[in-house]
């Protein structure tokens, strides 16, 4: 077995099944060694943000790390942006970048640049191969990395001539660090607040704290405390299901957020750090809880949360989770396409047991309050503020639970940097069905311009104009069946066959304005 | 004058005009300072990698440094792979990236990240800007940075609380570092090298040696010497005109690059590094003239060539130029599309005066040899060998030189990762005719195979197949006139047409297998 050989049989010794690449001449050996070691699915991406934005969904869906494999450092920048909402999502991302031979790098050949300040800047953990021998060891430390601390991104630079020479064989998997447990102290911290605090406080869940335990336990402090549940702005991932609390989400601009947190005395951070802007404005300060009188940590977003819920349920002395009583579904909307109608269609269609990948942005900000009363379903949200994660997450969230429909809630800026997803999704005939939320502008920057008190001049208006694009016409130069809706009628009809069909659909939803 | 005004303020008194953008939250003080402060035209493109690579295409032939607007660390991030091909090209690009506000960067939000390190790994100058009052300050020092030592990458990172911010109008120019002067001394170890080697010498061309004059140069010290011409293999920009000599391209791999070289016993570098070996491969050298006994610098890349060349050609007491016997133009192919028919037909189609970007890679690969006797036209190359310069670097060059038609030789694989710049031709209605080399493949990866001498396995086929796609659907999708061409004949009416039409067009050039 050569290097690439001992590697490959390595991940699949820790069960990687799947690798998400865009390769070149310094992976072929790696590629070549899918071939020779029987087991690994490979996925070609046409574009490296594809790569990564999938393997972040995959990972995020599977419950195991996402493996991809990328071409030097340009191909690895490439994938940068959605590694950037990996990272801010915590999803433990194993990458394989393939770097010139050893002894060829310091020919400063034409695609040699430093991949390690690339890939430093948005891995928890890197590696540079140290030898053939020794590459699959250094994929098992790379890959206990990606699941140590509550996952990370965790990149592996490996030589060419490290992949096509002589390896010892699949490696020893490696202990990954588990999460940190959280003390009785931070319990009892915990619980004292929130007691105090009744209707004024809040237990502000984030991270692994936004699971069917999780909310759980959550709900079960609130039953004994009186408190609000809320979560964080953009989590990585929730389930939703009849009976489980749903908590409200922060909103996005720092005024409305700080005006939601402004009843409250005592906020208890669950997996979530203490929430920011996203954006510095003048005048308004970044920590959004700034006007609450006590802000504590509960359990830290790499901690060990749930069970620190659990904890602080059990020393409320609270009773046993007692579902939530059942919510009228939203029926189907007719008339004009609005963000409020688009949103209800969704709801009102979606089947049981999907994944909602939601890039909406503006479009979907609504879908969350909407979606009450559905059947169950696991919601992904574009966590770092990369935009294009969307088509790419959706279909990495589709190979790891197939037979599962994914449907992706597209703003249509967003989703023109990734558009290249959709050749996946045909390729490998995914059950993704993607909506496009088309409203034809970015139209956050247009909030943002109304918000400084000034008009948008021309070219502003401009830079914001997003008219021109067909996306029918695209899907379909990608292999993706896809349709126009341009009534609420339209769109759930749209939706109806959609989900009725296997395989891969998209739906332009225009908006009226 | 805000900040922001003031640095647009000093950039339009640079001469600077154009800016690539895709903006977000933290540029929004830029966006409406280029509505405040008249005379900078906005080009939006709908990812970043257009926009580094538009900025590339339009440096290249505008002659003066291309200016970029882009959000925060993951929007760099996604164009820092055409800046790759910008900073081998040496080209001047100036890249402002907005930052959160100062006081904001302590919070971690969403989209914070280590913009420093992206930055630099691409950038051959990175300044942070100091404070509103100095942001135009930092501007002319890193526009100044941009066009020095024959031209880099160079990078700003302005604080969104220094674009808002009160400035100080506009600053001052700065003198730009110039050239190094090329000593009496190089030139005159050149001149007594190549007039020992005669026949056996060969002068390779780089860089700015590769201008209209400094091909001329060239000519006179072959005419004197016997020596013969050479070029890097790709070049970021090469005049092509009847009468003017074509040096012969260094061949992509190594073993018949060496075997180019082979019968050659003196190379003299003007304006191109020693040539080394896109990739390593076991066996093989890095130094393509390894075996050349001898190697010297006339001019390194960064000096100034032309006066250099002709210093040598004076020296060499050379005659005047004179041009070169003319050659018959190609006549219009016809048949089976293969990669020479349709070099052919793009040779035989081409308008004078028009701009050829070249990323056909392996299709393409003839073209060079082919396009002589055409009327004259000015060739780009991807220069840093990441893929997907074509369809953004066409665009900027479009913008740069309206009136010219600009044909973009492209390899479908590529062009997948910047079909968004198709967006952008439509929006500005930009004379760029792409025609797509489809061969439905990343070609270059199954002769990298072949290479190995083991035959491809099934998953490596996969790896680089590219069937499922629709070049004329995507095309229409983004607003370009488009149409397939599947014979000789096809393609050269599909080009007549093209070229008698304003606007963007694409042609998808299928190619037989």
């Amino acid at each position: 077995m050569n290097g690439a050989e001992s590697l490959v049989a390595t991940a699949l010794a820790a069960g990687i099944d799947t690798c998400f690449a865009n390769p070149g001449t310094t992976e072929l050996p790696l590629v070549q060694a899918l071939d020779a070691v029987p087991g690994m699915k490979g996925v070609l991406c046409v574009h490296e943000t594809v790569v990564t934005g999938a393997a972040d969904g995959y990972a995020r869906m599977a419950g195991k790390p996402a493996l991809t494999l990328l071409h030097l450092g340009p191909g690895f920048a490439n994938g940068i942006a959605n590694l950037h909402n990996a990272r801010r999502a915590r999803t433990p991302v194993v990458n394989l970048i393939g770097d010139h031979a050893r002894w060829h790098r310091a020919a400063d050949a034409p695609l040699t640049s430093d991949i390690q300040a690339l890939a430093g800047a948005v891995s928890g953990f890197v590696r540079e191969s140290g030898s053939a021998a020794s590459l699959a060891e250094d994929f098992a430390d790379v890959l206990a990395a990606s699941i140590s601390d509550g996952g990370q991104v965790a990149t592996l630079i490996a030589a060419a001539d490290h992949q096509w020479g002589e390896g010892r064989g699949q490696a020893r998997l490696r202990e990954a660090r588990g999460r940190a447990l959280v003390g009785d102290s931070a319990v009892d911290k915990a619980r004292a607040m929130l007691v105090a605090a009744g209707a004024k406080g809040v237990l502000f869940l984030g991270g692994a704290g936004l699971t069917e335990r999780g909310l759980k336990a959550a709900a079960r402090i609130r039953a004994v405390t009186g408190c609000a549940l809320f979560s964080e702005t953009f989590f990585a991932r929730m389930p939703r299901k009849p009976g489980l609390p749903v908590p409200t989400r922060l909103p996005y601009f720092p005024e409305m957020a700080m005006d939601a947190l402004a009843p409250f005395g005592a906020l208890v951070l669950a997996g979530a750090r203490d929430p920011v802007a996203f954006f510095g404005y003048p005048g308004l300060p970044s920590r959004l809880a700034d006007k609450v009188a006590q802000v504590e940590t509960l359990a830290r977003p790499e901690a060990d949360v749930v069970p620190a819920l659990e904890a602080l349920a059990d020393a409320l002395k609270a009773p046993a989770f007692v579902a939530e009583a059942a919510v009228q579904r939203p029926g189907r909307p007719s008339g004009a396409l609005t963000p409020l109608s688009l949103c209800q269609a969704i709801a009102a269609c979606q089947p049981e047991d999907c994944v909602v990948m939601d890039e909406g942005l503006t479009v979907s900000a609504v879908y969350d309050a909407v979606a009450r009363g559905v059947p169950a379903f696991d919601m992904l949200m574009l966590t770092g503020g990369a935009i294009g994660m969307g088509p790419a997450g959706a279909t990495g969230a589709a190979l790891a639970v197939p037979g599962r429909k994914v449907i992706n809630l597209q703003a249509d800026g967003s989703g023109l940097y990734t558009a290249q997803a959709l050749w996946t999704q045909a390729r490998q005939g995914l059950d993704v069905v993607t909506v496009i939320c088309s409203n034809r502008r970015y139209e956050i920057l247009r909030v943002e311009i109304a918000r400084t008190g000034a008009a948008a001049g021309p070219i502003a208006r401009a830079m914001t104009d997003l008219g021109g694009v067909d996306w029918v016409s695209i899907a379909r130069g990608y292999g993706v069946p896809a349709r126009r809706a341009e009534t609420a009628e339209d769109l759930v009809a749209a939706l109806d066959q959609a989900m009725a069909t296997p395989g891969p659909q998209l739906i332009e939803a225009v908006l009226n304005d």
